[in-house]
């Protein structure tokens, strides 16, 4: 068997999303072996310090090191529009497509019956608070287009009606029942045009 | 665009073996927005941690944090018999299959003229210093079933025949071409009962 702190290494990277035991073990032994000792501590304090610095935009609620962020912060985003969205991975995923301007909100999840997630459990109420002074004229539900996600769209949508502002929704380019962080660029450009009036 | 740290914790990821973009992204999103604190900050020490503490075992040259390792070290092991794998991660296969109760020999990488590796670049020196006081009855070749780990047996096994002790070369019952690493335990065991005399 291996010593205890090798063991340690694997079961840590083994806890993180889709790494099984082969990979965390290859992963282990590649930090071991072909790693300088500069560049984990390196990535040892980049943890750490991710971990430290990083908060939810008080507007966007997306993760940003700054407050507001960078997004929000911009004087070259149209504010008047704001795309919805489930996780900070989708931001990411629709800022590579380069072609939208607005700014974001991030959810952090859909609503989900069967998982005890409610309105609450999101943050519904923070898109409501920036609707309050008028300048938004356009609101882009982007979230996911599974069951929840559509779910998460309508309700809102509904939630939007007495602001008299528009709610579209991203198109189904996207096939139906996967995720939006894995959609290529030209489906959500494709998707970002396609959008109709809810 | 994403705040700086979240982009460097994403780009250590991605350096990694076998995670692209994606899963880097991922793992980031998952540390930053489902792991706490003191689980990053126990990631980050563990990873210091076994970069500072795991060495060379002396002897097998398996990596460890104790000298030399704990399959050298234990007095239920036979060191009659040793085992010739070209990285940790054969050791770590080969020792669940919980058939071997001999000691290993870690080369670090097979011999490959394409590549530039000669005999001085994997731990062949080490392993004949092994075997000069005699105790050593056999050594089993279980490098990979490649073209590399083919030519790295044979090129030892000619040079410990003056020894007069016994060399064997694992069964090929695992698929040739593929890497030891990932075979599974049966296939494991019996490529080590098939051993044949070099």
């Amino acid at each position: 068997m291996h010593a205890t702190i090798i063991e340690t290494l694997i079961e840590k990277f083994e806890q993180l999303p889709g790494i099984g035991r082969k990979s965390a073990e290859r992963i282990a032994f590649h930090i071991l072996e072909r790693m300088s000792k500069d560049d984990v501590a390196s990535m040892a304090a980049c943890l750490n310090e991710a971990k430290e610095k990083i908060l939810l935009c008080p507007v966007c609620q997306n993760l940003t090191d700054s407050s507001p962020c960078k997004i929000c912060a911009s004087q070259k985003r149209d504010p008047s529009v704001i795309c919805v969205v489930e996780s900070p991975e989708d931001v990411s995923a629709i800022e590579a497509t380069n072609e939208f301007n607005g700014l974001y909100h991030v959810l952090h999840g859909a609503l989900s019956p069967m998982d005890g997630i409610t309105p609450d459990d999101i943050k519904i109420n923070e898109l409501l608070l920036r609707l309050g002074d008028g300048s938004v004229k356009e609101v882009i539900m982007a979230t996911n287009p599974t069951v929840n996600g559509t779910a998460t769209a309508v309700y809102i949508s509904k939630l939007l009606s007495p602001f008299g502002v528009k709610v579209t929704r991203i198109a189904h380019g996207i096939p139906i029942g996967s995720d939006l962080e894995y959609a290529d660029k030209i489906t959500l450009i494709k998707a970002l045009e396609g959008r109709q009036i809810m």
